[in-house]
């Protein structure tokens, strides 16, 4: 048996990496993987909602990642983005380009990954593309779902007032990244901070609950760093933002580090891929945000409120804090 | 000004990039680019195809490769997919990894080319993901669009009996890419078999038509060689087939170097890349079959018959040619 994907042609590894992945009498699939085109049907009070995100060796991951968790993360960092528009994840299309030596295990291995993230978020794989690569491992993920007609949330619809709100925690990926790359020494927590860099938690309960409530005015999922997306989100709707170091929440961990070391503050507001949704409500939808967060499960935080200006500031202790980069660049 | 994409950043490059290429007032588009995901609608009476593919620099094109005519191609070999499917192509989400070294006359051209030919079928950008790459250029675009209920054409519709009929000439595209590598020479054909390679025109008026009367049993599009794409069809059918290489449509540029060399031959059915249209019908249909040519403009020739039996067979001159390679393999 051929035992690199070179020895097996593009035929066969998408037959084998990609027939286990797809779930059985999954919704909606009329014609799965193996056609010119997967044929999918959307009911007719539901919206397709549709987005594309990819993991690139080199720039997203180190060559010898474990081939489990890039797999968990491609899938992962697509379901942030339809829980911040409220959508419920149904199909996905995989492009894969591999190097000819990467061995067949690699394969097994991702598909593995795969398949029990789609059982986990009761997402199938409708189709795919492999090819081979002189330049590293790249993973592609085009995710879709379903959203009820006109109810998708959206970045554009913050107003000034009202109260901004995160869930989770902030900066553990960023913080994970730095130890991996050497720039952070940490002892027992380790393993913590770079789960939290290669399996974030999409919040997909939290994106279905806020649309159904309808109670979320704007929303964005925290990829590129919290000041950052932030920024996004108040550039969508054409207002500002004021947020509090002190409201911001950090895990045990990550408040434990900033303790010893203040300087790290700027890379954990600024440091990205934490996956969690940041959010805007009325004022008076306070005690509506903490029934939410009981009934998903997860923590929810005041940061701080949109104003009619055009600025993000960040505040610590009543002052400014001056931040060298306003979030994470892939180039 | 920033002439490279690594002074650019990710956020800008996306905006650069995608948003001129973003069709006005395109159907079905409730959210474009510009938010976590796209928001689409699909009408009632239809249902979705999805399908993706991708060019990797190294592996279906060499570096310095025209950003115009990659782009160009990144689309349409997508629309050959749905072609086949039947289905009218509508929008799509671009997938693209550039080394930071690539100058934005690189991006500007690529986005002139998406642009050109979203106009010509009719289809936008919807959303993407732009990344940096350690290993050259990466191309990836999910293209999406509507067909009507349970009309979507397949693979595995083919009867034994059925005459096999293909679109447009065979093998240009393989003679272009030979010339292109340095394999084969020519004189003054070289420009009309590198657009063939580089141009290929994806069969979407003939798909519809297909979908439209309903005459196609089986229908694949043909990427990866005649005969490799004929087999993917059967397989999927449960039969076999016999084709005769003297029914095969090949241009005057094809017929004249098969003349000269007919060593050629094998290469005109293996080599893939010719993006038309291959399918099936009753042989009562030949004459709705020429109907269909006249009616969208493109040529379309019986090759032979499906049968019984699991194998493949071309036959030249009451001979099976034996045939080294089955289609064009990836790795």
């Amino acid at each position: 048996m051929a035992e690199t994907v070179a020895g097996l042609g593009e035929f066969a590894l998408i037959r084998d990496l990609l027939q286990p992945v797809q779930l059985p009498a999954a919704a909606g699939v009329a014609v799965g993987i193996g056609d010119d085109g997967a044929v999918l049907t959307v009911p007719r009070t539901q919206q397709l909602v549709a987005t594309v995100d990819g993991l690139v060796e080199g720039i997203h991951f180190a060559a010898g990642a474990d081939p489990d968790r890039l797999a968990r993360k491609a899938l992962r960092v697509n379901l942030s983005d339809l829980a911040a528009m409220g959508a419920r994840p149904c199909w996905y299309l995989l492009s894969l380009s591999l190097p000819p030596e990467t061995p067949l295990t690699w394969v097994e291995r991702f598909a593995a990954g795969l398949r029990e993230e789609g059982e986990r978020f009761g997402v199938t794989v409708v189709g795919g593309n492999t090819t081979g690569s002189l330049g590293g491992i790249f993973v592609n993920v085009t995710l879709m779902g379903l959203v009820s007609q006109d109810r998708a949330m959206l970045r554009s619809g913050a107003q000034a007032g009202d109260r901004i709100v995160v869930s989770g925690t902030i900066g553990d990926a960023a913080l994970g990244l730095a130890v991996r790359q050497g720039r952070l020494a940490v002892a027992a927590d380790r393993q913590f901070l770079e789960e939290r860099l290669d399996l974030p938690e999409p919040r997909v309960a939290l994106g279905l609950a806020l649309a159904d409530s309808a109670v979320a005015h704007g929303v964005i999922d925290l990829s590129d760093g919290l000041v950052a997306d932030l920024g996004h989100l108040c550039a969508a709707s054409g207002v500002g933002a004021v947020i509090e170091t002190g409201r911001i929440p950090f895990s045990p961990v990550a408040r434990d580090l900033l303790e010893k070391d203040g300087a790290l503050l700027p890379l954990l507001l600024t440091g990205g891929e934490d996956y969690e949704l940041l959010f805007t409500v009325s004022p008076g939808a306070v005690d509506l945000v903490a029934a939410l967060a009981r009934e998903v499960g997860v923590p929810l935080t005041d940061i701080g409120e949109i104003t009619t200006g055009e600025t993000i500031q960040v505040m610590q202790g009543g002052q400014p804090l001056a931040l060298d980069r306003g979030g994470w660049r892939h180039f």
